[in-house]
């Protein structure tokens, strides 16, 4: 086994077999496209979600609204351990999908629209999510293999956008292991580039730690007892 | 057929249309409880998405915290629908909700925890979600017929509590349509209570429109061109 570039030794053996865990779960044949949020909160909870689920990859094409900005809070950080792909629009954004292999499905309640219970997973998915007001726009719809919803069965007229995309990954990632025999599925290359880094990220995160460790010791030392 | 108690001719078909399709899909043997939520965003967004998966009854458990008060940016105004039963402390919730047949799941990982996947449906539910940080008290894990926990993918430790509600949510009514051959199961006695109730309030709601339509109409005749 050749050494990760940035693995010295310095992370506890219990932190790398949760990095081994975790790439074991990844995947980058399941996307999330966020078409302009106008609310980062949204943006930075649905990035959340999407890690938790092991999609490595998240594409949020930038609306006319606010720019979306990190939120750590709502992220829970979670976008650092993600590769968050921005665009200026909407159809460049898919086209580049599209020629990777991605069937796009787009969150749109028209004629013709699935639900979200009629979607194969059995090839590679992006799943695209609209902006909150005004839903996904026309060039997605345009551009979607399908449209699909999810169904309402009360008085809201939908869910909101971070439980939507919830939802529907949820689905995905059973629906892949029932179709696909299972969700994470990245290549022994990818999978090796991935935890390499990982390990990187991780080491950078205990060695902030541990200078933090060492300022608090060293204030603590000047004002015993505080 | 009986003509319904608040239903003076003064809704349109449509929406009458919308109220029975609406109480055909709603449930009193699944429902939530929330354990003393430190933040009403949370509360307000589990109602929103408790109400489009047709669930009537939500039960909240007010904590040492801040009290939950209605929110309607966050709830849109789903939980005007709904039954939203507080409690003291959840001992009493639990007790009673057992009493009524109920079998409780209280997410929480911990020893002997199931995945959200293994849990049955085939019986009425109540599904139990803990404070954002301290999780589920004891009382609840150790009144509750079963733990479980939703699988983590990613290195979040946990997804947002409204987006783990709309996850558990959306398997139980797959499930619940597998084992119980269906979701909305009120009694025809239920459902022209509910149903009458939604008339009411819908009666209500567009009087209140018709009122602002007038005053509007007015302020514009006063003021031409306005």
């Amino acid at each position: 086994m050749s050494p990760a570039p940035a693995d010295p030794g310095f992370l506890l053996p219990e932190r790398k077999a949760r990095i081994d865990a975790v790439v074991a779960q990844r995947t980058r044949t399941l996307t999330v496209v966020m078409e302009a949020l106008a609310d980062p909160q949204n943006t930075n909870a649905v990035l959340r979600t999407a890690e938790s689920f092991g999609v490595q990859e998240v594409h949020v094409v930038e609306g006319p609204q606010k720019r979306y900005d990190r939120n750590k809070k709502i992220s829970q950080n979670a976008d650092k351990w993600l590769e968050v792909v921005r665009w200026k629009d909407t159809a460049t954004c898919l086209a580049a999908l599209k020629a990777r292999g991605f069937r796009i499905y787009a969150t749109h309640l028209g004629e013709g629209s699935a639900t979200l219970a009629e979607l194969s997973f059995a090839e590679p998915v992006a799943l695209v999510f609209g902006n909150e007001h005004a839903g996904v726009s026309e060039a997605a719809c345009r551009l979607a293999d399908r449209t699909f919803a999810i169904p309402m069965r009360g008085f809201s007229q939908s869910f909101n956008v971070s439980v939507a995309a919830a939802i529907c990954l949820a689905r995905a990632v059973d629906r892949r292991e029932a179709e696909r025999g299972r969700h994470g599925d990245l290549s022994p290359a990818e999978a090796e580039a991935l935890r390499a880094r990982f390990y990187a990220l991780s080491v950078k995160q205990r060695a902030k730690v541990a200078k933090a460790e060492r300022a608090e010791a060293r204030r603590a030392g000047r004002k015993p007892g505080a």
